[in-house]
């Protein structure tokens, strides 16, 4: 049986305390190095693997400090204060010594509450009624995913005008199609392409420097997602000196909302 | 001359290699400990405080993982790694030789480039036209900043009921005013009351555990809001197994988005 490309991706051999050892994939490339949603999926992935692991998943915060080059790297997720019911992770990842990504992370053992999804499902054509995309890919890692824009699509003219608004809402999954779980919901998260090229038309140059995911779902409900399309929605709040921020959410076609998510995004123009 | 409240309580002293040593302020008293808000601006002082740092703060990501108790606390500010024009920070708050805070900053110079706000400044009446709420205070803290509340006021009556919505506005600065710096734009970035607390009008214990403030502002931005009043609107977008997200962005009076930031809390219920 063949791995899945994110499972190939995402493996982590043990070395030692608190570390792992990864390496980029090829099948995740983008222009240069990895796509940054496979990084934070891999470190997520040693906080998931950790013996001493306590709950699950609530938040993530990754930072990246540097492109990483292309092959092995080092993963390490501390356990910085582990409490009754919650855990508290510093994580790093490294390549010749020195940090490419810094983060944090959350896990907690979650216990049923009165529980509502205020950010609702937004209106949107059922997926199979949304065209894929045509045309050929720029970089490697989106051939991994099934993109399905019911607005705001990759630009297909560069223009350059002002077009006032950031917002794009996907249906999305990964390609070929695979059960959603901590990991692929973190890639997920940074599937968006960057919100200046979509305000503006223009392929300016950026990197994101710092993301964070939350995870509203619990690993039970991530199953009951199974392989289903997620509404992706991701808008701008203020571009601003050099540096603009994403405001995004995931949820499921039935309108659960698994993830919210935040990034801050460099750009040059 | 009196120091102002806020310089007092993020007043830190050097302790050598990437530490400080402060202390909790009995004027930001919380219920227990320290307003998380004034202890997020005390790791972040740190940075500020820091001969290496280059630039000025854009993310901040921290992490609450015990109470703090009222006394002493070391705080660490490690450059984990500088490039060119930005560094990444790692931060730790400390009592008895264990982390109470974990956290991560993100620095940079930043350039003149196309600059917009995206999510513009919502409807509202001017400040002094707002009225001050009545009634005692229940914590200290809060008596550090005026509030004037345009929507989604403190509860005056917990009828338990579902009210749909989580939504809160109000014009806010310190008390007595201070002018605005990076210091205490991350302070006000957690003044909003638990929206658990407004969607059900229901006082159930709560804590938050991660928070996240992205300036858009620079310095300069900053020293121009002065002592001049902020609009801060907060919202939650799900609810679910014991941690509820909150949203929430600070504009001048001139509708200049000067921050966005994002906190998932614990909430019992």
């Amino acid at each position: 049986m063949t791995l899945h490309p994110f499972d190939d991706a995402t493996a982590l051999e043990p070395a030692g305390d608190n570390t792992w050892l990864g390496r980029t994939s090829a099948a995740y490339a983008n222009m240069v190095g990895p796509f940054g949603g496979v990084t934070a999926a891999q470190a997520l992935s040693a906080v998931l693997r950790h013996p001493q692991r306590l709950g699950e998943p609530v938040a993530l915060t990754v930072n990246f400090a540097a492109a990483l080059e292309d092959g092995p790297f080092e993963v390490v997720a501390h356990p910085a204060r582990t409490n009754r019911s919650t855990q508290h992770w510093t994580l790093e990842i490294r390549q010749q010594g020195q940090p490419v990504l810094t983060g944090t992370a959350f896990t907690a053992l979650r216990r049923e509450t009165w529980a509502a999804t205020e950010h609702a499902l937004p209106d949107a054509p059922p997926p199979a009624q949304v065209a894929l995309p045509v045309g050929a890919k720029r970089v490697e890692w989106v051939n991994r995913y099934e993109m399905r824009f019911v607005e705001g699509a990759f630009p297909s003219q560069w223009d350059g005008k002002d077009h006032g608004v950031s917002r794009t809402r996907l249906w999305l999954r990964d390609a070929p199609p695979r059960p959603l779980d901590f990991a692929s919901l973190t890639a997920l998260a940074d599937v968006f392409y960057p919100r200046i090229w979509r305000r503006r038309a223009l392929l300016v140059p950026i990197g994101t420097v710092s993301m964070t995911v939350y995870f509203h779902a619990d690993a039970a409900q991530l199953r009951q997602a199974g392989t289903g399309y997620l509404l992706g929605q991701a808008q701008a709040q203020a571009f601003q000196g050099g540096y603009f921020d994403q405001t995004a959410q995931l949820w499921t076609e039935g309108g659960t909302l698994l993830a919210t998510t935040h990034q801050v995004v460099y750009y040059k123009e």
